[in-house]
């Protein structure tokens, strides 16, 4: 058993948000220790974004080839999709290495390996060491949703935590869940020549509530993989095979992957032994501005605090829960924290699906105008075979200011950034029609959804 | 010979601006003709950005297939370069196409088909038929330049214009000049497996003015094609081929594709009958505020007026004209015009190159900040294999404020967007700190160098 360390402030979780607290604790020159129970490396880089993207994009490029072959085999010597499936998994391992790395180099001997748990409001324990701190960030992350009924799948069940250490892929999957995390897997893989059956109790994919965004994802995906929506799946474990049934539809695959959400990881730590309030799930009761749980000395960040469970989020709440943290042990109020940005979420598709700002459920549509747009009126749709491609802008009734945007495109990212900063910015529908558009660029179709815009506000008037 | 025609104002060229001029006109009330030589539809649709975007996009699918084929031979049946050029030029076709059927759907029998050219303040001849107007549009487009001495190349020479027109491509291309154009085509052609030799007077491709995006520009297209650059090059037509020369070094090449720049087409229309002041070059000398030539009843408008020749520009500068005409008309002074646009330049070279704001070479570089980004440190450029992405970003030193950016990058068209549109707000380094960057994007590199810009104007206070 190792000695006691005390310190300012202690750390749990060395991911992206717990990592970002360590940092900005240190830098205001408060004592902390790092704790994380391995293996290193953030959630995004090891199983969750760039894994997902390295994926997407070898798919891109098996798609794209066998599209240009148009039938005919390919040659001997080509790429296959076992060797574009190598290469994104090398592509993760770089990058997931780079995070492990930088992890060691930012916390040095700073950093305790164990699994934590609080055994006191000033107290954790790690493996046997105790740990006291006036102050905990909680950044343990989250974990992939698995129900009890599925463990009769064996290492037939697949999940993104173990998906992406599998040499070979099988020949079909069942993608239990569509939605982003489902609807980007179940392309990348059925882009790599995976059979892919997929199903959700929602009607419409990848968290989309603007039915006529969710429509033409429908059409777009649903004829690169079987979808399933609005019912349950049931998953029946055959001697070759699973038997997946849903209504009265069935279909055999040689894996599933269950793609049903993620838990925030709070239930092994004992939280309310540091005083923190739980809810009837036993999810910690947190103020969203100061990331606080309760009165007490506990702060949680990134997936951990279950608000925003993305990437870009995870930094900005490491930053505020280590400012909250840093201010509790100065004893003043929870005043100036960065602000929260825009909400952005985007699916990478490929026709990407965007969500800014203010999502189509949150809308009061009888204040709010929709500004459409189409691929097949723009250009550069055309040239690019995108003529799918859909943008709808949310603007205020009254006053014109941008709320939101809905969105399926190719280069809907880029769509999707472009309104984000104008929401952020409070632009209404004239201001932005001042803007530069050109010609001919996907961007031009958010001009054409802003003139709708306008003339539905003009016409309103 | 037709009876003469009497209107308020006469727009000469159906191009964009010409017919943006013209519905403008109509909307406030005011009688005018269109007048065009034909053939209809606009230069960005028939021999400009449509057909160059149509061809670096069947390039794109080739390069993609042959990277992937890692050296092996396409099978038969699969697409072919033929196919994909023949593809690009149906594209072409059809939005060409388009365009001509709109021009006749606005103009209706205001449609004048025939060579204008002006007899005096108020008038033009048509082909013999007289056209009396109070105020002129003259919105007659541009042509490439071609110097005389290349006209003993005979079928040999290409333009832009004519390019489109091949029914096949030739095996190998010498490309005179390495503008936007230049560069665009011919890794277009290169692409499409064209062996393409290129030569500019200038020492940076694309009108590219940042030294260090110059130089990346340089490395990352100089194994797409020969670059000769700084130096002037030869041809002399040979039996079999053409010759090129350019400092010690040859070349052969079965066509030259003239891409020196473009003229405004002025020239023919004896502009001074109409009272229009000319510059020694014989150009019209502009109010560049209400695109009024001198005191006369001329506007000038799109690549005529030689400001910016760029579809997006030549559409508002079509509405400036018009309404500074109608204000001319009414008696009133040139006052409330739509203003103009935050510059933005694309090169759609893939990786795109582009100019925001103030171009490198306009910069006080005592009093600027340059933010850099790479791509080697963005994850998302090392998953699409772009590590050679670089973005620039201009800020004023005193204050802060985003005055232009310079980039070279996959996806740089959206980046420009993005930073064009921050320029034209007005923002800072901090003010697009605090915008959302999604992980894993491109647009992270567009934070990284803001951040670079912000450590510098933090270390200059």
């Amino acid at each position: 058993m190792s000695s006691p360390i005390t310190v300012d402030a202690a750390v749990i979780g060395a991911g992206t948000a717990g990592l970002t607290a360590f940092s900005e604790l240190r830098r205001q020159g408060l004592s902390a220790v790092l704790i994380d129970h391995g293996p290193l490396g953030t959630t995004c880089a090891r199983v969750g974004c760039m894994p997902s993207k390295a994926a997407l994009h070898a798919g891109h490029q098996w798609a794209s080839l066998q599209a240009m072959l148009k039938g005919a085999a390919a040659p001997a010597g080509a790429a296959t999709p076992g060797d574009l499936w190598r290469h994104a998994r090398m592509t993760r391992d770089l990058l997931a290495g780079n995070t492990a790395k930088r992890t060691r180099d930012v916390a040095g001997d700073r950093l305790v390996m164990g699994t934590a748990r609080f055994t006191g409001p000033g107290t954790v324990d790690v493996d046997g060491r105790s740990i006291r701190a006036r102050a905990f960030v909680v950044a343990t992350g989250s974990r992939p949703v698995v129900p009890q009924a599925l463990a009769a799948l064996g290492d037939r069940l697949l999940t993104t935590d173990s998906l992406f250490d599998l040499d070979t892929l099988p020949g079909s999957v069942g993608m239990l869940g569509l939605g982003a995390i489902g609807l980007e897997m179940g392309l990348a893989l059925s882009r790599l020549g995976v059979r892919v059956v997929a199903g959700d109790m929602k009607s419409l994919p990848a968290g989309i509530t603007d039915p006529r965004i969710g429509a033409r994802a429908i059409e777009r995906f649903g004829n690169e993989m079987t979808m399933w929506l609005g019912r349950p799946v049931e998953t029946m474990p055959r001697q070759q095979a699973i038997e997946l049934r849903s209504g009265g539809e069935t279909a055999q695959v040689d894996a599933v992957l269950a793609a049903l959400g993620r838990r925030p990881n709070v239930e092994g730590l004992d939280l309310q032994m540091a005083g923190v309030p739980l809810d009837a799930r036993g999810q910690p009761v947190l103020d969203a501005h100061a990331l606080r749980a309760g009165s007490s000395a506990v702060f949680l960040a990134g997936d951990a605090s279950a608000i925003r469970p993305l990437m870009h989020e995870a930094v900005d709440e490491g930053l505020i829960a280590a400012r909250a943290a840093a201010q509790f042990l100065g004893g003043r109020p929870h005043g100036d924290l960065p602000p929260r940005r825009t909400p952005l979420a985007i699916v990478f598709s490929d026709p990407d699906i965007a969500t800014v700002g203010q999502a189509y459920d949150t809308l009061d549509l009888d204040r709010t105008v929709i500004g459409s747009a189409e691929g097949a009126a723009n250009g550069r749709s055309r040239v690019m075979g995108a003529e799918g491609n859909l943008v709808r802008i949310y603007a205020d009734r009254g006053n014109g200011r941008l709320l939101g945007a809905g969105l399926l495109a190719a280069r809907g990212e880029h769509l999707a950034h472009l309104l984000a900063w104008a929401v952020q910015r409070g632009e209404t529908v004239e201001s932005l029609l001042a803007m530069p558009y050109y010609h001919p660029s996907i961007e031009e179709m958010v001009q054409s959804a802003l003139k709708d815009a306008s003339r539905q506000l003009a016409a309103s008037r």
